[in-house]
């Protein structure tokens, strides 16, 4: 799979940041709003970026390490939750629908067969095997994991899609995550493992202790990122990689979820560095990990409400803030348009 | 003016805390959004709140106190403002169309004649006088502000707006505000007053100058209120106040806007201690202030994007926020009638 993203368009993003400062209120007022703003054009190239609608990519899949005990809920979940999905009864659901956005529900990798019409069946296998004992997948199932989501977002942006959220569901995916995730830093795991969807204490430390024995096993390396997705990752965190880079390769903005998929942005970055170019952090999710996963990314969030629910949630409840970011530019009247009187000594027009 | 506000009312926010339990999703996990949504079932009454459409008044008026050279911009950015929202290309205007809100701009006070159909003719006088000097306005024009806010929200709700926001313009107005504020704090002024639209570090300072004389000058008692906004207010604070006074009796959530707004909220209290059951605060300014008032409240925001803009821009950008807690509860499926197992342990499923 041949990948070429672009930088984004820093003399696009300059000129954003002077008109964004002859709109009619003082300069700087509307704080972070001005600096997303600015980024969209960058990344879109365009002075008036187009935000709406997004595209949400939930991708599924299942993990051979539950076995391990390492999650609060059983596997089956991941497909309930995927019929859960397909009714339009969860989550992802409700606040796709508030956004009007493209939503698509791809299993990428489920362990049990999903017969929906309203789920893009693209399983590349039935779930992961235990990374514990063995390796994941192998490098080829792990690119072609990567390809499904490549061409879903390539699809949902041909029917307009304009600017991306990667979801996720896959009962034990937050031990892929953290696995992933420290092999790229030199945090210690008890500051990366957190409690996913809400193990209790002993079965925390349990999970970090898999964690490690599988880390010393494999030994994972980054800099081959098919390789280390497949020794220890997940067939929706390749996925969602995916997505992203055929999103940046287009220009479209990738607004970031939480935890898994800001791991999913660690990986895509791995495969091509300019695709953080393009992401804008939806919100900070309680598992301890994100934090450092925003850290290595640079990104500061949106929003902070305490949410740790994956699907995409929390980027989706963040969109209507990008889209408010996107409105003032484009429908914002100027100082001169509308006749109002600019700030009186010019030492005061700066923040 | 007689103001019955009742409690919010505890035992509805309780059975919503339960029923959010049971959505499909790891307890907890939507973080402050359950907690918002419960307080939402409180203020309303209803397990299923509705919050949608919301309704925005924008209150303009003058001071008085402009004349010290408190402000950046000149005292007739007001009216020309208030002419920008009737044409619907300010800040507020922009966020009220992507929010599908109920805007309305209320002249209550503004220092010129303001002739435009789009805005409602409420003027109880040509702007305050400088505080400075003498007492901004009588007690009794403070009364018809007040009262000037509360017709108005309750025209805005029989029009169907299911929460309030309440906005401002008032060239000056930050130093109002803080003076008003200082009344309620041992906090020193040095803290409590801003840059407002963005003076410059010397003006910074005299501006706190001017309020520290002017307190002296009135001695203000907030246990008076209509004497204290006399002495020190704003036409248009005493509007918002009151505004916030009439959603509250008829149980309509208020999603409070930055420093301005807060302090307005803080004379309600005054009013009615009830009042301050029925706010959710939207976001947090940059206005040093405005942390120490939402502190008096005892409101944590929703946002944090370090605008200071006022109008009510920065809790319409929060809207979205608010409602997507509302959606969740509307329209998620629960456990049981998505047919989803729930945590393995009993102990994994507390928070």
């Amino acid at each position: 799979m041949k990948i070429f993203v672009p930088a984004a368009n820093c003399q696009i993003k300059e000129d954003a940041c002077a008109y964004i400062d002859q709109l009619t209120k003082p300069p700087g007022s509307l704080g972070r709003l001005e600096q997303f703003a600015a980024e969209l054009a960058g990344m879109t190239g365009n002075l008036f970026p187009e935000v709406t609608p997004p595209g949400v990519l939930v991708f599924a899949a299942d993990h051979g390490v539950v076995v391990e005990g390492v999650s609060a809920y059983p596997a089956e979940v991941t497909a309930q939750m995927v019929y859960n999905f397909a009714r339009g009864g969860a989550a992802i659901n409700v606040f796709s629908r508030r956004i009007g956005a493209l939503l698509e529900i791809v299993d990428v990798g489920v362990a049990v067969p999903i017969d929906n019409e309203r789920v893009i069946g693209k399983k590349v296998r039935r779930g992961t095997d235990n990374f514990a004992k063995t390796e994941a997948m192998t490098p080829a199932e792990a690119e072609q994991a990567l390809h499904v989501g490549y061409e879903q977002a390539v699809s949902i942006i041909g029917q307009g899609a304009r600017t991306l959220i990667a979801g996720e569901m896959g009962i034990g995916n937050t031990t892929a995550a953290s696995a992933l995730l420290a092999t790229l830093t030199d945090e210690p795991l008890e500051r990366i493992v957190g409690k996913g969807t809400g193990i209790a204490a002993e079965r925390l430390v349990h999970k970090q202790e898999v964690i490690r024995q599988a880390l010393a096993l494999h030994r994972p390396d980054p800099a081959k990122p098919l390789e280390w997705l497949a020794k220890i990752g997940g067939l929706e965190i390749a996925a969602m990689a995916g997505a992203m880079l055929a999103a940046a390769e287009r220009r479209i903005p990738i607004l970031l979820d939480g935890f898994i998929c800001t791991v999913a942005a660690l990986v895509a970055r791995q495969f091509a560095p300019n695709v953080a170019d393009y992401m804008i952090a939806g919100h900070r999710s309680e598992e301890p990990g994100h934090g450092i996963a925003l850290g290595l990314l640079g990104k500061e969030p949106l929003i902070d409400l305490r949410m740790r629910l994956g699907e995409g949630s929390g980027a989706a409840v963040a969109f209507p803030l990008l889209a408010a970011a996107a409105a003032m530019v484009s429908e914002m009247a100027t100082f001169s348009s509308a006749g109002v009187s600019t700030a009186e000594a010019k030492g005061e027009k700066e923040r």
